[in-house]
């Protein structure tokens, strides 16, 4: 076993990371310094700070990461209208870069030579988390519990948080029908109940929206104004990113938007079933799609929806911080520039309905152009003949000869 | 002008294609043959025998052709999940190429030299056709009246149809406020009220489908059963591919399903506003990505959506009759062979709710490995260090360059 | 016909430019202002000074825009390693865009209303020249002399030429075997004698390179540096641009290096047989290739690759100046900054032999990593394990559901 | 260490594999079947049945595969003008798939429950390997020496000759300089004395080809006939694949044609430098792009350019007997029903010049549509301008309204 002198542990100050803090001590002899972030989760993360120096941790950071996070990642993000397998929003995907761009700070600051993580061994979330220390510090030492331990079941775990003075929740004990993770996007609840994709999940395991049965009868319209590509302002209201999302988020629950049940393939080779709820990004995709409809060419607009199941892809399995998501950025950011306006929707149960569009500055909808009606020579239909014989061209050729 | 004996028009019995009957007549002094099909566009076909008749025409084609127009078009489209610019099913592109088929077809049995259609010089209808056309008849003559007439506008249109005996229906000397289009996939309008897409269309547009509030307040379940990637059964029913789609159709019109209003940008240009009622093709695509998701392997799921946008674009264009068209679907096609098995969705006030998927002969999820509990060997987790360091050598090596 | 006050004319002072300037003048009755640059085609431009004086031209631009021919059009697509069908390195694809550019500019300078150009209406160059025009001016009209006018074969433009008293040189009476153009890229040769593919074009048709039976018996090798993607310096020595370029064509064209004879598919639809002549583009393209190849991330350069082929007919088809090339080249730049160092080539009878390269700050080549020798421990053989195994695990899952 | 039976091991008869077959032996203590193909490296195959005897081997399967590699596995890639990073002609990628398939076919026979093979950890071989050992037996267990005994030097492995009384040449004593690797389609050179990149290599080291200096100073002119994408007669002569491969081999050897140098990106992770002899090769994939540029459709051809790249990873990778990898081959596959056809191509001094080809019964180059001369009305030029007026109708509007 390596020799590790300190190590930096995303700490959540929930059983598991407490169990593995524990674990570092007493595997590796080493210092370990915790690191708890909000990034949206609806959790209190003060509490962690008294959890963690009751396991006798000195060094200690809690951040509040809620904008940086949305700014930095969930908008770029959503500029390219990353879906993965035509469904996921990248919720969890997009959160994890984030944390491991912390953690190695937060070595170099304390002089870490570690760094550590509560993810297991058979998610994508292990891979998301280390291939962002590697690309960031490339010495760095990686210590995966899940990977590593015997605690290889939740009787395992439960013995060894008492047998170590670990408080364990009441609710913990029973143990929660779903592994679940949060932040400012989503919700996501995996494993357990879950793990028969034939079979419908209960009602009461959605947590941040209603049913859309429970969602008011009344529809309730937004309008919502983007600046190169991101939401800025929310019915006339100037907000930050985190306060946009948040606000959505609210919105959007309400109105019973945005969840999502489907089976996909994790990056380590298997399907895996997955339910989400994703009520913010659900408006927020639908509305950025629309604004970008009226104000992108038609062959950029084609460009982003070719090159996003791979932009998407690279973000799910992990590649945030890998040259090749960086480049694409850049471009998906260039496509932005004039990706300004307002788009207003209607939220009714479930549905998120587009029903206005426009842009000052930007709109490339001539209308004058896309009448039917006389357009006083703006168009000359006969230009029309021309083109579809030029584009028949190689289709005429080709059936002429084959005839010979 | 061309000398022509006889052309075959593409003629619905409305206004419209009777005046362009009337109009190629006195044109070019040729025979005309009438061509009507029924494509599930919810209107008697028979009509149009009369009134060919009235207007002295002497060869009437009338076809049924809803199965073939299903089985051959929509299902192999759906194959591809096919979406034009993120949100357009292609209702209409699709039934193009199939009227194009049948015109040529004509053309041959009746030794027509000519074949022509109502479609305007500044849409993609005309291209859609006319590809089709040149496709399967490189010398064919192609007369389009809307790029070559001086009837420009609704006036001049309703005073030939006067001068020349042709009835109108007082509906249509209103004038209706949409331009429309009907088949068994889709119904489509656009135009004239709808050319602000900053304004909401009014809710007596639709005709399809009930809004969302007038859906009804139970949920309905239906589960749909697929083979090699097409619909055969619905609730243990087998059907043929068009009664599938008919009673898909009449299920999602009932349950708000399947509208949109979007700006779509058109292959002749310029940008345009269009609403579409595609229930039952909305259910079924949803559905099919669902018998997807647990039948594909990962990287052909992937390799289909990279491509689906350039495939949606082909037929959104016109190039169904294509050869990249055609090898494309030889792949798309070879996909499916593995895609089936039943998928459970939840109808409910404009939702389609993926609620269960499996497959008793091709399911490639594997609960023994997906699960995050004891899998008793079947995933050996130590896998995932070799797999994560490997692929974050070119990162870390990178870095590490860097550094330098 | 449309009242023309003023008209840029893209003119060489050739025989073919010189009729089409009378023909403006004389069919619409409007003023001529001429534009003549420096491309590097090879031929003195000052004598068409003379020329348009001689026809009363007043207003005669006359650039020398090699460098910015080279620096802001040509390798700016090198970077992206542009090959149009596998084979043709876009030639003149790429001066088209800068001659639009310049013509749109003079035309607003001079307050014309029309621009002009010499290309036929069979051929790519049209669509390339006046895709240009309408995206920097989109009200610009555009006057293509050879469709609209009566001189359809060589014998009707002699008669004119003569007619009109336009010296006409004794070699174009009789005519070129073949039509050519040429830039500091290339020299092409099309039509006429060229016509069928299945023969061997004639020895003497080529100008710019010796063939590689008659090059040196001798080979030379260059050291080619490279800074962010763009050729700096030869044999240490630093050059410009397009002082690069010319002296790359004449160490490439001693070797007889670039010869290609192709049938290529035109953008308005039809084959055509080209051979070109691109003695330093084809020295550059495997240089940057091999600079590449150290210095660029491995995805990044695969990325690179599927997208080339899409930018490369982008150019080809006349879209530089369209948004979809324009965020491409923002990735595409994006990708270069790393793209610095030297390669070695050998030179030797029409072969370009990469024989080194290297980067002292860039170079991601990690001999310690790639040894089969002992690399103390730089590389855990052991990863393979895992990354093979998590690698094949949906191959696995898959074959294993199928055996069931 | 799992209990093993029988193990196939991929042997050769050399130093390597027999240190494998005894390191088996005793490690394992399992029964030892080997396996050794004629893939057309050149070396005679028989004396390994000798080796194989003497190291009580009693299960020996000797098997000529040259045609079935040449016609199943090197043909449908040429299909596909596959080249790795513009580059490498896949010459060692394309042999594995044929091997590991093989080796599992003599599993099942023999009843073994494990395989093995020779390649290190650090290459692409072990996953090419492997990949297909788990694609075609998922429960196979494989066992990679290289990744597990102790024998990690040239000397421990000669000791361990030594000891075990394995016959060692002398010039395995001395050690190669390269690693080397041959069948039908190449000779590859890696490791050691080229693990500079910055060096050129020694002309001593090239096998398979004289240098192009040493190439007859007369060209040569081959005709190469196709017929569905695969070449099936020289200068009228019909061979099989392997006839054909081999004799092109040695027609491009002679004319010192298919070296290549170059740094590539190892899917472990790093670059590494690798030198290439594919005579045959290089000379078939040239013939085989100039058959396809006049009979394959331009959008079928650019199809097949944009997704090459990513098939010639896959193949790179170990991806032969994947889903995705075998859907696309059925796409390649129908684009080839038309590329019959013979092409010329001159060889001279490490030049593969083509000259010219056609195709009686599938050539879509039409002489009169191409033609710059009259062409009696085939062509209408006056088409151009609609052509070129609506694929600018974007560019103009975005243009106008940035205006305003």
């Amino acid at each position: 076993m390596r020799k590790i002198n300190k190590v930096v542990l995303a700490f959540s100050g929930g059983l598991d990371t407490s169990v593995i803090l524990k674990w570092l001590q007493d595997t590796y002899q080493c210092e370990v310094v915790t690191f708890t972030a909000d990034i949206g989760q609806g959790e209190e993360v003060e509490p962690a700070r008294a959890k963690a120096q009751q396991l006798g941790i000195k060094e200690i950071y809690i951040d509040d990461l809620r904008e940086e996070f949305v700014r930095d990642f969930v908008f770029p993000m959503f500029r390219a209208n990353a879906i993965y397998e035509g469904e996921y929003l990248l919720g969890t995907s997009i959160a994890r870069p984030l944390i491991a761009k912390r953690q190695i700070e937060i070595a170099k600051e304390t002089g870490a030579d570690a760094v550590s993580h509560g993810a297991t061994g058979k998610g994508n979330d292990q891979v998301r988390f280390e291939l962002g220390y590697y690309a960031l510090q490339p010495s760095i030492h990686v210590i995966a519990p899940w990977r590593e331990w015997e605690l290889t079941s939740r009787e395992k775990l439960m013995r060894y948080a008492e047998q170590h003075n670990i408080p364990v929740e009441m609710k913990k004990k029973i143990g929660s029908p779903y592994s679940m993770d949060a932040n400012l996007l989503h919700i996501s609840y995996e494993g357990r109940s879950l793990e028969d994709p034939a079979v419908e999940p209960e009602e009461s395991m959605w947590r941040w929206s209603v049913s859309p049965e429970r969602a008011p009868d009344e529809a309730e319209y937004l309008e919502i104004e983007f600046k190169r590509g991101d939401m800025v302002a929310l019915n006339g209201n100037r907000m930050t990113p985190a306060e946009a999302l948040t606000t959505l988020n609210q919105l959007g629950g309400k109105h019973g938007i945005g969840r999502l049940d489907l089976v996909e393939n994790r990056y380590v080779g298997m399907k895996s079933r997955g339910c989400y709820e994703t009520p913010g990004g659900t408006i927020l995709l639908r509305a950025h799609r629309a604004i970008e409809s009226i104000t992108l060419d038609r062959e950029v607009a084609h460009l982003k929806d070719e090159l996003m199941p791979r932009y998407a892809a690279l973000i799910y399995n992990g590649y945030w911080w890998s040259p090749e998501r960086k480049v694409m950025q850049t471009m998906i950011d260039a496509t932005q520039n004039s990706v300004n306006g307002w788009v207003r929707v209607k939220l009714y149960k479930g549905n998120v309905i587009v029903v206005g569009r426009d842009s000052a500055t930007d709109s490339l909808f001539d209308e004058k152009v896309a009448t039917f009606e006389d357009d006083a020579g703006t168009y000359d239909q006969a230009d029309a003949l021309g083109f579809i014989k030029l584009n028949a061209l190689r289709l005429r050729i080709a059936a002429n000869m084959i005839r010979k």
